[in-house]
């Protein structure tokens, strides 16, 4: 199998579990269709396919890091739901298609990400086949990486960093807590499904970090001259909003370089085991991205 | 010690036990001081109360359902701020305070609602001195009691049934889902901590059940004819919402004989049982309760 056949395989599995999880609730008013109108929109699963390749690296079963990686998956989720609301960025689309609450309202579209926020630690603990020990590890890791101390501080410090002295320590404080705790416990979730830690846990957490900031200077990157169509929603909104970014600190080129030394960093730190093939080959991808 | 002491002592416990998270939490901008705003700020604390009466009730040591019964008080916390929103209920004041977005913003708002959610399952999984089994008995406990097919479902059917043709098993339905799961889940947490199942678990989760109907009941009473100033909201809200409420239905005098019901069932449900007597006190005073 191919990396490519490895990435599309696992996408497949992390799209029906979800789906599977969506079908098993009961649909109270709109709320389940709201809840899956963004959850199955065709995401990249960046998240979850680490957390799967995570595992798998290893040496752990993929199907026992499933359910851990659907429910980090709905986390990100529902973190974009309530980032697009009105009083947040107030963003009408989002993968091409118009944002939760323009669909089914604010309130709708507040209560979808509640539930999925909530089901998130559902789906965590009652993940099958693991040892109850790995399933309060990853609650734990899932809940600090989201919480007050990680994903939700990052957004509450991106609100009010749109003025113009933010500096690139800062932008990178921002990011590290918005986007790069998710994804360290993308690949963390992947260790504790494999009941894995110590050296391998570690170097997969630097990978992450590397890797994640890599990601939101490329997704700057693309903000800046990416193709709308490719991407499914409007670019230049970062300059129309004043916001300071990797591309107005550093320059399209700089960022560009950052972008490649990031990877390879990345990739220098896990290509010494075995097995490591795919998150390498994972790390060069998303580098090359184009959405 | 009086079982008013008892409340007391219970009471004073979970507020320190509150304010010692909020206090371990790095302030990211205005994040934590929004999370305090909301969770110390004077609240009956009826759900964590019964958390540990529940835990004493079954035998267990209180001190080891602290934990359980921050984490729910969390829940009900972020469930209120996001309730309050203009999206949602559009509601100016609570506990004779303005709510949470009208002090600090609705983005800051949605926000603290976000990162409560998360951290009370974080506090579940870290509970001090249970076994894991008990932990993630809690976590899909308290998930399953305030996600997508419980305390969420409720708001959203709320949301919908502001429509004059409600009828009372509509109301019932929704109530059951909106304050019902999370009362039962109250008494249930406690039980978890106890280590305790079976026929006393049943026997509390019915006990909350009537309870939680009889607490709800009592509130469209008290909208209909409590004193303001003791409330700290303005009464007559939901009159003025056109909406239909168990007042609406069965009238005041059919309201308070449905509150003195289900409160002498609630009790005929645990008296049998020895060191039930707080429990029962406690749903005597609830039912008599004028905010």
């Amino acid at each position: 199998m191919t990396y490519a056949e490895q990435l599309s395989a696992d996408q497949a599995r992390i799209e029906s579990s979800i789906a599977e999880y969506v079908d098993s609730l009961w649909p109270f008013g709109n709320l389940v269709e709201s809840m899956s109108y963004s959850l199955l929109s065709g995401g990249k699963r960046i998240r979850p396919i680490l957390t799967l390749a995570s595992c798998r690296f290893c040496g752990g079963e993929v199907t026992k890091a499933l359910s851990f990686a659907c429910g980090l998956e709905m986390i990100h989720t529902y973190s974009l739901i309530h980032d697009d609301l009105p009083c947040m960025d107030d963003d009408d689309f989002r993968r091409g298609r118009p944002t939760n609450h323009r669909v089914y309202g604010q309130a709708t579209a507040v209560l979808a990400g509640d539930a999925l926020l909530t089901s998130a630690f559902e789906v965590l603990a009652k993940a099958p086949g693991l040892h109850t020990d790995q399933l309060v590890l990853a609650v734990r890791c899932l809940s600090e990486a989201a919480g007050p101390s990680g994903m939700v501080a990052g957004q509450i410090l991106d609100m009010v960093a749109t003025d113009r002295d933010s500096t690139f320590e800062q932008i990178q404080t921002i990011e590290s807590l918005k986007t790069g705790k998710l994804i360290e416990a993308a690949v963390q979730l992947g260790c504790i499904a494999a009941n894995v830690e110590g050296e391998r846990m570690q170097a997969l957490t630097i990978y992450a970090q590397k890797l994640g900031l890599a990601f939101q200077i490329q997704d700057d990157i693309l903000d800046y001259d990416g193709d709308e169509a490719e991407l499914g929603k409007p670019i230049g909104s970062d300059a129309a909003n004043g916001k300071v970014t990797f591309v107005t600190l550093k320059g399209i080129v700089g960022c560009r370089e950052m972008v490649r030394r990031l990877t390879e960093e990345a990739v220098e730190e896990i290509k010494q085991y075995e097995e490591s093939g795919f998150l390498c080959w994972l790390a060069e991808m998303l580098a090359e991205r184009k959405k």
